[in-house]
């Protein structure tokens, strides 16, 4: 069922099918660069914070069947959208979409419970462009420190040891979110650099951070959009595809 | 004059002459690229610590002519062929090379009085090759912030407010480094990459960070340094060229 503010978005040319609101939260670019980065093993647990439509747990759940897959969600509505969702993608037997604030999980649930948490904070999306760094700016620092602190410490609480965070920020942000995690003791391990076209500086950074990791982190190869004629790179069209194809085979 | 253990090199096919020991410390490509990464501007005053055999002040001294810049060197042996390498390429009146520890020039010259502070730390130097992760892993963690302290704590100190500190480090240590320049009070705000080619991890990082900057770190486009053919890339022989056209100019 349908209302009259939403749409329903096939992914790519995929058998995955998303509600969402035709204004408001939408999912976004980075959401799939996240799911993509992540290294998920069968039988892993794992938790995404404010889920918004599901999206990340829908792309995670096709690409890994068996995982066990949580996505906490604070706005009501957002929440119903997602459970919807998971159902129309056939997915209630793996994904489970929680309605309430992620601040509150960890005593409500306890500790070590996830092999991986993960995060696109939304109130941070990038939909699409060049980021201003002007606007950046204009954020408030102490803003910025308080979400990213509180997800931290969420993760480094709900994570096993040795387990990781993921999360997608806005390149620009680079330097408060190394110090911000770290002082969560959570130690980057992985990052990942994500261009519009080579030509370009970084729009988006991939981290994975390790609960009590030591130092040392690999950076990996850039992640270019588009190519210079502005198509989508082969590794995007790679990346789409892979979500495409796992879902087919379902 | 040249002594049995040293070499004398030219860069590249331009003029720019350098002595250096045939063992021992060889200035290599990142000197080049910190030289290249720098935004240096007529009448600016620079300062280079742990200057090796001068290369950086040379390439600098060689693109904008009327600019002071001291290089100081703790080794006694390192100084006095840095002094020789800018007598050589008649650089006397605007490079100056100070024997001592770089420690202790604050309170020998006292504090802001440099435009531009920059290092590439000698004692991590990356020669050539992939970065071994296990090797950089073994480091110890207080040694490194020793050293990065002490450089980014004198050039808090001896630059003048809203001026520059620039250096290249291992990538591997991007999170130490953005963590221990931050703790001095200095802010990145430019950061570059630079991996041995598009498919690869990144080698090393640049860094530009300011003294009293706010937040917001700009990350520029990655710099390959080779084609996927193993030749060098166009912007890696341009640089050369850059270096070698401004000297034969003089």
């Amino acid at each position: 069922m349908l209302f009259q503010d939403e749409t329903l978005d096939h992914l790519l040319p995929g058998n995955i099918k998303i509600l969402q609101k035709k204004k408001g939260y939408r999912f976004s670019i980075d959401s799939i660069l996240l799911a993509h980065f992540v290294r998920l093993q069968e039988g892993q647990k794992v938790l995404d914070l404010g889920t918004g439509s599901g999206i990340i747990p829908i792309i995670l759940a096709t690409k890994v069947k068996t995982t066990e897959i949580w996505g906490v969600e604070i706005q009501e509505e957002l929440a119903d959208i997602a459970k919807r969702n998971i159902a129309m993608n056939n997915l209630q037997g793996c994904v489970h979409i929680v309605k309430g604030d992620a601040r509150n999980l960890p005593d409500r649930i306890g500790s070590e419970r996830f092999d991986i948490v993960l995060t696109n904070p939304p109130y941070r999306k990038i939909r699409s462009g060049r980021i201003n760094p002007l606007r950046e700016k204009a954020i408030a620092r102490h803003e910025i420190k308080g979400s990213l602190t509180d997800m931290a410490k969420i993760a480094f609480r709900l994570l096993r040891p040795k387990a990781s965070f993921y999360l997608v920020y806005p390149a620009v942000r680079a330097a408060d979110l190394i110090t911000y995690v770290r002082e969560s003791h959570l130690e980057p391990k992985r990052l990942r650099l994500v261009h519009p076209n080579r030509e370009k500086g970084a729009q988006l950074i991939l981290v994975e951070a390790s609960k009590g990791g030591g130092p040392g982190v690999e950076i990996h190869p850039p992640l270019f959009i588009h190519d210079l004629n502005g198509q989508y790179s082969e590794e995007m069209r790679s990346i789409y595809s892979s979500i495409t194809e796992t879902h087919q085979s379902l």
